[in-house]
């Protein structure tokens, strides 16, 4: 689309490239959202989108190298992320002079990126943007892969493009100031690529883990970070419209997401996958896929990663689960697509019989699994 | 993205196919829009999205062969194609059971197909949609080319995106129920292809207009419209995303969009172009890139295919208009980029000094010119 963009000199360093169908776009690591910034102060007819717990958190960084008056704040929430409350930040960043050959500068988590990716596509009929993830999971897996989804009327993530930004800023140091749940909510999505890695990268992970809790053991974070983005590079190069081999990334997330709304987001979107991953391979036992001895495994090297949110689940109207998993956008008919599991590194898609099979899994998985969870 | 249509037995024949980044595109005529309904109805998962105007005039037909639960219907507006007053037409689709894997059917102009282009596009990021153009400027031009242009706020076109229809069918019946000058507005797209494929194109298509009056000579059209996207065709394959060769097809454009705007679009699209063709022409005269002979030949030969309309243009205020085409989205600095031309056949692309040459040059085509023009 645009050139390649110049190297900054603010002590970055390449993580990788990923190639997309609209422009190939690469993934840089900074010591600190600072030099991020800093570098970024001669950006070409920039504009900055930012979430607003950021903007407080780091304002004397923000104030020492953005103008006020290229700043477009918003706050990260799901009703923000809706097609109908983005026609106010269109008309801001239009009003604040963001020109076609200018660059959208997004910072912030997960919502801002769907935001953010979802304007830069349409504005112009595609802008530049450059992305600067600052949640866990942001970083270690939303940031690259071109999706945005955006919600409209009662309807969630039915509106949405495939536009990656044209350049990812990552900064270690913003991990620092993230809640405990966000990061295990992070940690979800970074489990999940392990579990679809195979059995020695979880292994591995679960190893690094055992020191990681509320007062410290971050510095494993960034390799685990790196790794994530390793495996699912392959995945969104092979398969950027999610169309075949990248559905498996969905582990967990059919669950996941009939979680997360069932419990009017409640649930950290990650842990609501952990629990989802939980449930894939219940259902997954239940159909002969694999033994019960891996599930009772998995249960109990994850219940660290989601306690106490199964007791947020079982307090969900199940009615309100099964009508989400049905209406998930992704099933079309009576059964539903889930990803299931014959193990760690063996993931497949299967359409399971949603009377029949899935609604008595998933009630004895949370009757007997969760309902019994140990504290 | 799917599959090959499949033929239609309706006396349908194929006219050309076009090549595209997301999918490669059909373009087939039949002998009446009665003949592409019946086709359609089988087709998968269908929803319509159909110009209100259109539905009025074909009702026995439409009622015939679509079933009201599955029809969505827009009046064809300049205020309805805004980014706020889609939301509730996504909402409509939604609730009347658009699915992933459905098919949207547009039937209508350029302000259907720019809403049903865009509402596809971003509708479970990216959904099958049809194209049934209703309107000679939209079967012969903008039918092809992938783009859509959506206004939000007071801002124009400055939205949209890059996604052709999966199919395009042209019914030749509905140009018949179409008024005088939305004849002569398609007719300006016409011209315009022609102007830039070459003299002889250009003296043929001239020749064959002599016979068409408001009263008859329509049996001329169908080679137009065949002739027109044969022109069209490599353009936007060799440049779809409109960053190279595919400005040339903005000739007339600079000037045409800002005489719609300035005239609060009183003038039809087509023939604004028309006008815009002949200011640029002036334009390429005061630069000495044309002899004067041409553009005087060039008036005589379009006045009947714009004429009353300069009177229209003539009230507009002349510190709109050349606001507007400062504003063009194409433009970025103190210069404004248009196309200019040596003859048929030999456009180019330059930047005119704003201050020095276009505003004088363009003054002068108007009051002489224009304000001059034979009745």
């Amino acid at each position: 689309m645009e050139g390649s963009p110049v190297p900054s000199t603010n002590g970055f360093s390449l993580m990788l490239t990923i190639r997309s169908h609209a422009h190939d776009y690469s993934v840089e690591t900074f010591p600190s959202l600072a030099k991020v910034l800093e570098g970024l102060t001669d950006a070409r007819g920039a504009l900055y989108l930012l979430d607003g717990e950021v903007e407080r958190i780091y304002r004397n960084e923000i104030t020492a190298t953005v103008p006020e008056s290229l700043r477009v704040v918003i706050e990260a929430t799901e009703e923000q992320k809706s097609y109908e409350r983005l026609a106010p930040i269109f008309l801001e960043l239009l009003s604040k002079g963001l020109k076609r050959d200018g660059t959208l500068i997004v910072v912030g988590g997960g919502v801002l990126q769907d935001i953010g990716c979802f304007i830069a596509t349409v504005l112009f009929r595609g802008v530049r943007w450059e992305l600067v993830p600052t949640t866990l999971l942001a970083q270690s897996d939303s940031c690259i892969g071109s999706k945005s989804s955006i919600n409209i009327g009662d309807y969630k993530n039915q509106i949405g493009t495939f536009y990656p930004p044209h350049r990812v800023m990552l900064a270690s140091d913003v991990l620092s100031s993230l809640p405990w749940d966000e990061i295990r909510s992070g940690l979800g999505e970074v489990i999940k690529l392990q579990l679809i890695a195979g059995q020695a990268g979880f292994d591995e992970l679960m190893a690094d883990l055992k020191d990681l809790n509320p007062n410290g053991g971050m510095e494993v974070i960034p390799k685990w970070v790196e790794r994530s983005m390793a495996v699912k590079k392959p995945y969104i190069e092979d398969d950027e419209f999610d169309r075949g081999i990248r559905n498996l990334l969905n582990y967990g997330h059919t669950f996941g997401h009939a979680y997360e709304s069932a419990t009017r987001y409640a649930i950290p979107h990650g842990i609501a996958v952990i629990l989802g991953i939980l449930t894939a391979t219940y259902v997954s036992v239940r159909l002969g896929l694999v033994a019960e001895s891996h599930f009772l495994e998995l249960k109990q090297r994850l219940t660290p990663w989601f306690h106490p949110y199964e007791t947020t689940l079982l307090t969900a109207r199940r009615d309100d689960i099964f009508k989400a998993i049905r209406h998930d956008k992704k099933n079309t008919g009576d059964s539903v697509n889930c990803i299931l599991t014959s193990g760690p590194g063996r993931m497949e898609k299967r359409k399971v019989d949603f009377a029949g099979e899935l609604v008595p899994a998933v009630e004895e998985f949370m009757d007997k699994e969760l309902a019994a969870q140990p504290v």
